[in-house]
C-alpha cells in the first residue's frame, strides 16, 4: 500500500435511523475509516461534490419503489463527481474524474463489480465544469431532458408548465421548452427566484406559490391553457394545474417534493384528477435511469446549448464537507436552494 | 296533422333543481305535451328504451365538462332506441328502429339539425336486441371497446382488471380482455355478481369488494400485478390497484362512480398516485364520443362476437317507464343494477 493512501482518513455519513417526516440529526451517524488500497479491477476516488436530490428523501423510507432504500448502518447513497487517486482497472487513470454513485463520504472505493453496477463513468470538463456534471449534464439534466421529451412530448406553439422551476429539473424543462418552440410558464416560490427565472433563463411567466393563487397565475399566464405540465412537487399546485390543462394534455410526474415528508408517508392525492377524464388527457411517471443508453445523445446535445449561451446552469453550491449533509438536505425541503443543490467536498 | 299523432301526449321527466349529493324526488319534475308533426326535414320517434348510465349524475353538475349540463327546466337528457312513427327526413322511414339522444320522454321530436347533432342512426335488431343496443352495441360496449383496446392497449398475456365488472361497460371490457389473450380479473359487489362474471361471462376471477379487501383479492388474483386497469370506480378501489401494478402499466380513467354523489362535487384523489412514478406508468381519461367515426367497425366485430355466442350481454331492464326514471336513476348508485340498466318506455 502505498504511504499517501495509508495516512488518509475517510469521512462517512450513515443512515442511522428511518425518518418517519423530515430528516433530523437523529436519522444520521458519522464515522470514519482507514482509506484502503482498491483491490484488484477496483478505482479508489477522491470525492469533489456530491449531488443532493429530492428523491433521497425517498430512499429512506422503507418501502418498495424503482430502487431499493438505504439499509441502516449503510453509507447515504448518492451521486457525485470524484477524481481518481489509486486505479486497478484498466479503464481508469489517477487523475481521471468520473461521475457515479460514491454515497455520501469522501473516498470511495469500488470493487470491479461496482464500477459497472454504479455506472462509473470519464467525464470532460471542457463539456461543463464539475457542478454542471452534475446539473444539466447531470441526473437532473437527464431528467427534464427525457422527461419532457419523450413523455411530454411538447410540441412547437403548445404551452409547458414546469414546477420547481428554479430548481435542477425544473431549469432544464423551462429552458428545453422554450429551445423547442413551447411558451414555458414556471412555478417557483418567492419573488427573487420568480424574476431569475424569467430575465435570466427567458422562461415567459413564472408564478410565485407563496405570493398568492396558482390557479390565478395560471389563468393569466397560459390564457390557452396548459398543454404538458412537468410536475416536480405534486399536491396543491398538481390539482390547480389539472383544472387549467387542455385537451389531449400530457402531465409528467417527476416528483412530489411537497409530499415527501408527510408524517406517515401519507400522500395527498390529485382531487381533480377527473380531469384527465374530461380532457383526454393522460398522467405519466418517469425515473431517469430508463434512458441510461441514451444519457450520450442527451448530453451532447445539452452540451451545444451551454457552449452557444442558449442555455444557462445555476448551482447552489454549499461548502463545509460531508460534515454539513443533513442541514444542507433540508434546504431542498424547504425551498432553500437556489439552483441544483450541490455539496462540495473537496477542491478540484 | 295526422289524428293519430293529435290524440298523444309525451310524458316529460325535466331537471328542476340541482342535486348537491345523490338526486331525490325534488330534483325532478314531470310534465306532458302534445305530441307534434314533425317540421320538414324532421323525424319523431317513439321512445322504447332508455340508457341509463352513470354519466347522467355528472351532467346535472353546473361545472365545465366534456359535455355542457342539462339545464334546468330542460327534458333531461339521454340516450335510448326508439320506432319513427313520423318522419319528414329523406334517411327515415315510418317503421325505422333508431338510436340516438331522445331524452327522457315518451315521444322525441327531431329537428334536422337534431337529427344530425344527436346522432340519429338506423339500427338493425338481427345484429342484436333493442336492449343490446343499448348495451354491448352501444355506449357502454362502444366505451368499453375503445377504452380497453385504444388507451388500455393490453397484450396476450397480460393482466387485465376492470371495477364495475358486472355493470354495462365491465362486462365488454372483460370479455374483450379474454377474447384478446389476456387474464381478466373483475371486481364487484356481492357474491351473485362475482359468480356471474367468473361462470357466465368468463373472467378468471373476480373480486367482492363488498366481502373484504381489494388489496388481498388483488395479491391472491394477479400475482404477477396489473397490467392495465380499467377504472369505473375511483376511490379507494382505485388506490388499491395503483398499489398493484406493473411497470409500464395503463390505467384507463373512464369514470369515477363512487365519487359522482360527494357533497359540494369533492372528490377523493388517487393517494397512491406516485406508483405511476414508480412503475413509469400511466393514468389516461377517455370520453367514448371521441371515437364515433370509427364505432361501425367496432360494432360489426361485437356483433360477430354476439352471434358467436363468444360474447354474452346482460341487462337489468326496469319496467315502468319514465315515471320510475328518478328512483330507477339511483340503482346505479347503489350497486343495485345487475347488468347494463335499461329502463323500458313501450313495446316495440
Amino acid at each position: 500500500m502505498s504511504s499517501t493512501l495509508a495516512s488518509l482518513v475517510n469521512h462517512q455519513v450513515r443512515l442511522a435511523a428511518r425518518p418517519t417526516g423530515r430528516t433530523g440529526p437523529e436519522n444520521w451517524q458519522f464515522t470514519e475509516e482507514p482509506v484502503a488500497e482498491p483491490a484488484d479491477g477496483g478505482v479508489l476516488v477522491k470525492t469533489l461534490a456530491l449531488s443532493l436530490d429530492p428523491a433521497m428523501r425517498g430512499w429512506l423510507n422503507d418501502a418498495k419503489s424503482y430502487i431499493p432504500p438505504v439499509g441502516i448502518g449503510e453509507v447515504m447513497r448518492a451521486g457525485g463527481i470524484g477524481r481518481v487517486i489509486a486505479s486497478k482497472h484498466a479503464g481508469f487513470a489517477v487523475g481521471d474524474i468520473v461521475t457515479g454513485g460514491p454515497g455520501v463520504q469522501e473516498y470511495a472505493s469500488y470493487t470491479p463489480e461496482q464500477v459497472k453496477r454504479s455506472g462509473l463513468t470519464k467525464i470532460d470538463l471542457r463539456y461543463g465544469s464539475v457542478t454542471q456534471w452534475l446539473n444539466v449534464l447531470g441526473m437532473p439534466g437527464m431528467t427534464g431532458y427525457f422527461g419532457l421529451l419523450e413523455v411530454g412530448e411538447p410540441k412547437p406553439g403548445e404551452t409547458v408548465v414546469v414546477s420547481g422551476a428554479a430548481g435542477a429539473v425544473g431549469q432544464t424543462v423551462g429552458q428545453l421548452a422554450k429551445l423547442k418552440g413551447c411558451r414555458a410558464v414556471g412555478i417557483a416560490g418567492g419573488p427573487e427566484k420568480c424574476e431569475w427565472v424569467v430575465k435570466e433563463l427567458g422562461f415567459d411567466a413564472c408564478i410565485d406559490y407563496k405570493a398568492g393563487s396558482v390557479k390565478d397565475g395560471l389563468k393569466e399566464h397560459c390564457p390557452k391553457g396548459v398543454d404538458v405540465y412537468f410536475d416536480n412537487v405534486g399536491g396543491e399546485i398538481l390539482d390547480a394545474v389539472l383544472a387549467r390543462i387542455t385537451r389531449h394534455a400530457r402531465i409528467v410526474i417527476c416528483g412530489a417534493i411537497s409530499q415527501y415528508n408527510n408524517e406517515g408517508g401519507v400522500v395527498q392525492g390529485p382531487k381533480n384528477y377527473l380531469s384527465l377524464l374530461v380532457n383526454r388527457a393522460r398522467m405519466q411517471g418517469m425515473v431517469v435511469f430508463d434512458y441510461a443508453d441514451r444519457y450520450g445523445v442527451a448530453i451532447a446535445e445539452m452540451a451545444g446549448y451551454l457552449k452557444a449561451g442558449t442555455m444557462k446552469s445555476k448551482e447552489d453550491v454549499v461548502d463545509g464537507g460531508i460534515a454539513v449533509f443533513p442541514q444542507t438536505l433540508n434546504k431542498l425541503f424547504d425551498g432553500e436552494n437556489f439552483g441544483k443543490l450541490v455539496l462540495k467536498v473537496a477542491d478540484e
